[in-house]
């Protein structure tokens, strides 16, 4: 937004589309009202800096609200944010907008961006407007300062600590089930599974948390087992992770007993956007303190043992650690 | 490169791309080799932040050299901040890869990446790569300091400063007609203004001199008119700005005796990414040595009168600042 006339050829008139929609969004200081080319922030110490871009017909559907849209943009990075220990202080977005696709949606992007920017108290700073002969895309690029100045990596797990996560995994994977209209499943349920697929829960809440406690951290966006190897990869050594205990909806448990998804399916499906992380046993008490007092469901799915990779074997005596794949963003595929 | 396994399906495996391709980009602790889902920057005190996409068949042509695609990309980013006095510290990049595009071109892409990186003294810090069923879409995030905490914002212009444009002005709009066959010239002119229209300048040697001088700057990029009309709005003041001493170069001169063009389509052609600024008349003598220092062309091309607007007045009377338009991004339209 801080550079208009880029693509003007898609929104109309960008300037006042973006005088209109998104400078009210701006109201932080270093945004300078989105009227100039960049923003100019008063950094104070580490800071924490993630960039994801959402794709029409990779990430999202083309039938999705495009107010959702704009949360899961928004969310995907602050999930990143979060398991990184850090506040989302602010963001840039780079909106790519289709030669085709109506401007008045606009309208229903900053919307959605609104509500959410107000929800996680993330600063709109700037970014750019541009359009496209193909998909919309949305880049966004999110910063802010770790609690306490710590931020877990990847590598920080040692044998010997529990392996936890938040909310409930597999929901997103049948959610895109369920508006692709492949899932069997009732209303209630399917509305349930395609909310938490297109606006991921992004646990800003519990970063806090995450920074003071976690050893090693990450989201999980590619899927529990994919994640998990990466952390367990990054860290030299090997996750012992539990199937059985693996957190699920309510929803995503009456699918799985009316055989609608397996397991091993919801293990292995994308855009969870839950935190996996790593903590000493000593810290559970703290933890789950931490999580019930912002009501986050929070479990321990597993240990880190010396070793590598991830064993996770189910009933059937499969091990879904030791096979290969990871999630795929191709929507149809 | 931050988070890896969006879109895999695009790249091959993308986590092995990014680990031989950008990793060894990566150099500065702050990016955790791109092994992790964030970057922790060290940052202190004011940061300047932009945004800007570049998107095929849009801000490049399809056909244009993969290297230049990156390096271009980079670059409108630097040039936004060179504008704000800040020098390019770190920056997270979108690659948001076609699927039927060949995943061995991203070599191509790192290679050109990693030459301007260097060039610029920049860091890659992270971002992200995903596929798309669209063209290929490179949304780069870029901050920096501002030499000595300033940043010249679009509003800082006073009535009775000078108005200064560096480098040449013209080219990237010639250049990208040679690109598409679209104009008359030697091999050589062509050459240089397709190069131009490919990899713009971005003044970032120049910055710090903005920074201590400039009363307003921006970068130039929807055209030397449009994008003085901004500055003048932005600051409450017009500009009287004249024509004949439009700084141009050797190439576009020649084109332009030719008749191959007119002054009028250089002065409102865009992609420009050279830096408007003004400033005190007292200052010109030490703009003109310190742009003398690093080899830039540093021309006067106006100055700023209380009241709205820009006046550019043609040698046929017209006045081109009265004229609407501006460049609008969209190829072979």
């Amino acid at each position: 937004m801080a550079e208009p006339g880029q693509g003007q050829d898609a929104a109309g008139d960008e300037f006042a589309l973006i005088a209109a929609l998104f400078a009210p969004l701006a109201t932080h200081p270093a945004a300078r009202g989105l009227k100039d080319d960049a923003a100019l922030w008063p950094l104070e110490g580490p800071t924490v800096m993630t960039c994801d871009a959402v794709v029409e017909g990779v990430h999202f559907l083309p039938d999705d609200p495009i107010e959702t849209v704009a949360q899961k943009a928004l969310r995907v990075n602050i999930s990143d944010l979060a398991a990184k220990g850090a506040k989302p202080d602010g963001v840039l977005i780079s909106l790519i907008w289709p030669q085709h696709r109506p401007a008045a949606d606009i309208a229903g992007f900053a919307k959605g961006l609104a509500e959410d920017l107000a929800a996680f108290g993330c600063a709109l700073l700037g970014g750019d407007m541009t359009s496209t002969p193909g998909p919309l895309t949305v880049s966004v690029m999110a910063f802010g300062r770790p609690y306490g100045g710590r931020s877990p990596a990847r590598a920080d797990a040692v044998p010997g600590q529990d392996l936890w996560v938040t909310g409930t995994i597999g929901d997103a994977v049948l959610g895109l089930a369920a508006a692709q209209g492949r899932l069997q499943a009732s209303s209630e349920d399917a509305a349930f599974l395609v909310d938490r697929y297109r606006r991921p829960g992004a646990r800003a809440a519990f970063a806090e948390t995450v920074a003071r406690h976690a050893g090693a951290a990450m989201d999980v966006s590619d899927g529990l087992i994919a994640d998990a190897r990466k952390l367990a990869a990054a860290s030299g050594l090997a996750l012992r992770l539990d199937p059985a205990a693996v957190p699920l909806s309510a929803a995503a448990g009456r699918i799985l007993a009316a055989g609608g998804s397996t397991l091993a399916a919801l293990m292995t499906g994308g855009d969870d956007y839950e935190i996996l992380f790593t903590a000493d046993p000593a810290t559970a008490p703290a933890l789950e303190a931490a999580a019930k007092a912002i009501g986050l469901r929070l479990t321990r799915i597993g240990e880190t043992v010396a070793g590598q990779g991830v064993e996770a074997l189910l009933p059937d005596g499969r091990d879904l650690g030791a096979e290969g794949g990871g999630f795929v963003h191709r929507l149809g595929a």
